[in-house]
């Protein structure tokens, strides 16, 4: 469609919106370019695990998701995240939760993605609760 | 409520089903004891990405639970995952995705537990989609 | 050199003693092929940390090592690990250090290997002391 | 020994010289404090790889060791690395090998650490060849 190999935040959030997954949990992208994409996650009760806390599995998919947008910034739109690791450092409440990831390293064949997981409270204040790390791949386009 | 501290089978369901991000996706818990744990969750579109396959997060989803639980069958009810790597060895299409976890060490302070994710289709054949390892931590009783 | 892409044991050994770091350490390849290797190291005051075990770089050394050469069972001799994760379970203790390592999954582009890393005692007992995994990637041909 | 639990950096300094593994790779700890802290090797020829490039195993020490000490500004002197992950992005090449860690998150049970290793050249200049990410546990004093 566009001649550019790389995206732009509209384009973006054209990606996101095309994932149903995403759609379900309610991810949207709020920064896109130069090596580093942010999505955000509206923390509600049906993202919770069973303390009222949001579920781990729902911030290792923002980081998951946010890994690969942001390699897609160096890549091109035709990314997957290879493989990650995330450690979570303490329960996540909030509104909403943040996940900032930013290029380290990228190579033809890859890049090396680190990604700051926040929740972010009503007064805009962030809390760190965990921290990624991890591989975008190209793919052969379709 | 009970006084073992050791979850079995109808126990480990209550605890998943009192998720509600696990409810959303729709995991299961198909066995839990003897330091291992499988869960399934059954693919619908609303788990894909843009390409019609298994969105990344969900697979993540659930290695992070599947780790919880396979280090609640030998660190009691109280757990969390501490943190955990995975990496993606294909794209997942298929019926079901199964997640099995195995503690391969549990110590006082934290279990270490590795787990396989697979894809299984109509005839149960099933198809290695990614592998991840972690730790899960005992939590304070609240 | 050699028509094949593989590597046989004879080969392998030759890789490892044109290391000087692995020479340094002490270490050899004791089983090549078939996506496993495995490395030994004998166990010497040298390679201990302050508390008289063995240092946990040590083991770190041999899950990278071990990961490589394992990868280069189906990748053939022109690899390297892209990057890896390791858990160590207990401290290291015993007359060698033996890191077995088996490919998970091999793609054109890279192969999934996870490394068990275990001390051996003087009867031939084997306790496993970390868990390894990683990812190794062809490098063109210098 | 001393009634603090925290290191300075020379107390930082005689506990790497009191690892054997560390000498003989040749770290020294160039600082140490406040969350962080950075060791370097000079990189010599027992050092390489097969291709003349600094070998993996001795990028994955300086990581797994960097963690540790970071972890011990903040939770004392009696802390070990419980498992890391770690990404190489580029051969390493040049007159020293750097790796500087800071502390992400501490608890009372566990610190999260991230590490960045480079080389640095005669002049001075660093080129990031690893970014590592682990956590550090306390020990039972002995």
């Amino acid at each position: 469609m566009t001649p550019s190999p790389a995206l732009d935040l509209t384009a973006a959030r054209h990606v996101l919106d095309s994932q149903p997954f995403s759609r379900l949990v309610g991810a949207r992208v709020t920064a896109f370019g130069d090596g580093g994409a942010t999505l955000e996650i509206d923390v509600r009760e049906e993202l919770h695990q069973q303390n009222g806390f949001l579920h781990g599995g729902v911030v290792s998919y923002a980081a998951d998701n946010a890994l690969t947008f942001a390699g897609g910034t160096v890549l091109g739109p035709h990314v997957l995240t290879g493989g990650f690791s995330i450690q979570y450092l303490r329960p996540a409440t909030g509104r909403t939760l943040r996940a900032r990831a930013e290029v380290v390293h990228a190579g033809r064949r890859r890049a090396v993605v680190r990604c700051d997981l926040s929740t972010v409270d009503g007064d805009g204040a962030e809390t760190l609760c965990a921290v990624a790390e991890g591989t975008v791949l190209p793919v052969a386009t379709p």
